[in-house]
């Protein structure tokens, strides 16, 4: 009998299928986006051309509590941003808590004092809410559901169908902060200087970023299966191959350190404060110098390119090494790092 | 160290405490409505006057398949019916799922065909989801929270402020379906004719309501807590005092039996197909005749009144007994029925 694996929850190609094979022919989805699906409002007389987007995420992370945030903040940033890089304003969130019996309401209030926090900064209401209690031992402390709406940029059209060869990649701040906190925690690790979670709304650079120029292609917040899926997924929707260069990565030493001794790939690591943009060559140089002028896009860098089109290579994303070479990069096909969001 | 307990997921008094101390304070929340909030489009230029309605609600029944159902159409229906009783015509839904490693993916697919075919019942599409996958022993099987959009009917104006003294209570079929079933199954009881659970999407009902009149007052969903809780909410929210009387209760045989077998109060227990609706006493008769017509609503019943100001009694829920005695009805403290839906 087939059973459900951790990796079907991990980001990579295992959930990929399940989605593929299971959600998305059930359920009529016509992408395969991470939670974010976008629809039209013509529905309701008197508001023609008005779009929304809605969002669905859970949070399972453990430890509850990490370094730079809590499970709370992550479930309002991790819906903030999806909202956001679907080219949407979030306006509006529900909160749905599943709770184990004997759960320190402690560690609850101090949850939902962050989460409070978090909507205030992202600027975001919590309007909905929901829990539900199971017994000792049927659950792992806390789980959180997030859900959010928000409107659609009038004038922003993603697609991974606009981009074209010599489009730039630009990825917004350092890589791999958030898993590599959790991870840290979870074994014990300690970084000098620590490494924090990442965890931050994007939604006002996002809104830097589109007042500058809403030509953007496509956005995309690498969070489980980190930059690689991210980057894979965005290669496949183009039908074009991407190639990033491993010195333009932006990373602390921190992040860097932990991955050579967990022996991870930086590209796998779930991020949970940073986007990926793909744009025309002709405006990133300045797109970029406008993020820099956000806190969080001042280590925002243009990281590669979409190569010419290859009818071998379509799809793929290669990485230039330091020393020249180039070798393939592809999302995790199972968990790595599980419950890290 | 104060923990969470059964009962703070109970949908009766602590579960009441915990929202109206933490969630309402910290989330700004207005009403301590089950889950729906409703907010205005004011704010989108061109869509003047348009009100959304949102609701979230998390699933973590056991056992996750049970007589009449499963935990996927609980879950589309129950998101279903927080939206039609706020008064909104259901329109889109997200599922996400937290999924215990090893979990039989065959068990995973029947609930999602049930939820796919649940939705195509109520008309709502299922636009977005998400999955997490956590290690055995974390989670118990499957947890499935849905999140919903509904659009509010422009003519209908729910609320506990317009209830008034002679207002009638109608209930829109039999009571305890749902947690006798859920339970039959849980402790390995049957019934002949079996119990099945009532779990349906009262959406289609609720648009011949209010086809037929929109001057409805107020509706509710009795899922947990039971008739108890939704009553001694609209009570609490009306100002007066309400009576039911005993005789009037549609029950079946069934239901009743297993009540008295395990000593529980059939007000208490969670239903996940019926309707309680406060209208004035004018249309009261009209419209049960209208009910009538739909196959969810041939059990609705008057079951009672609002009762005349009374200063020592406002907000409390009396229920005249067959016999001619009058007893209190209250919402559980704590926790009967844990994980009923």
């Amino acid at each position: 009998m087939e059973r459900i694996l951790l990796g079907h929850g991990s980001g990579g190609r295992l959930m990929q299928e399940l989605i593929k094979n299971l959600f998305q022919p059930e359920f009529g989805l016509n992408n395969l986006s991470d939670s974010a699906v976008i629809f039209d409002s013509d529905l309701y007389s008197g508001c023609k051309g008005f779009k929304q987007a809605f969002t669905t995420d859970s949070f399972v992370v453990s430890p509850v509590f990490f370094p730079g945030g809590n499970i709370g903040d992550l479930a309002v940033n991790g819906t903030v941003n999806d909202l956001s890089v679907a080219g949407a304003v979030p306006l509006y969130l529900s909160a749905g808590f599943i709770l184990e019996e004997g759960f320190p309401l402690e560690d609850l209030k101090k949850i939902v004092t962050t989460m409070s926090d978090a909507a205030k900064n992202a600027g975001v209401k919590i309007v909905a809410g929901d829990t539900k209690v199971v017994e000792k031992g049927k659950a792992d402390g806390i789980f959180i559901n997030t859900s959010g709406i928000g409107i659609i940029y009038r004038d922003i059209n993603l697609g991974a169908d606009r981009i074209i060869p010599g489009d730039k990649i630009i990825v917004s701040g350092l890589i791999g902060e958030h898993g590599v906190a959790v991870m840290s925690k979870r074994h014990g690790l300690s970084f000098e200087p620590p490494v924090l979670s990442d965890t931050a709304p994007l939604n006002r650079l996002v809104e830097l970023m589109m007042r500058y120029n809403p030509s953007i292609k496509m956005m995309r917040d690498p969070t489980r299966g980190g930059v690689a899926t991210a980057l894979k997924e965005i290669a496949l929707g183009a039908g074009f191959s991407l190639i990033i260069y491993e010195e333009l990565l932006p990373y602390s030493a921190g992040v860097k350190g932990a991955c050579e001794l967990l022996g991870i790939d930086i590209l796998h690591i779930a991020n949970e404060g940073i986007l990926i943009a793909v744009v025309s060559p002709e405006i990133s140089g300045s797109l970029l110098d406008i993020m820099k002028t956000n806190p969080l896009g001042r280590n925002a860098a243009i990281i590669g390119e979409v190569a010419s089109y290859d009818p071998n290579l379509n799809g793929a994303v290669m990485l230039r090494t330091s020393i020249g070479g180039t070798r393939i990069v592809d999302m995790p096909y199972g968990e790595q790092l599980p419950r890290i969001c």
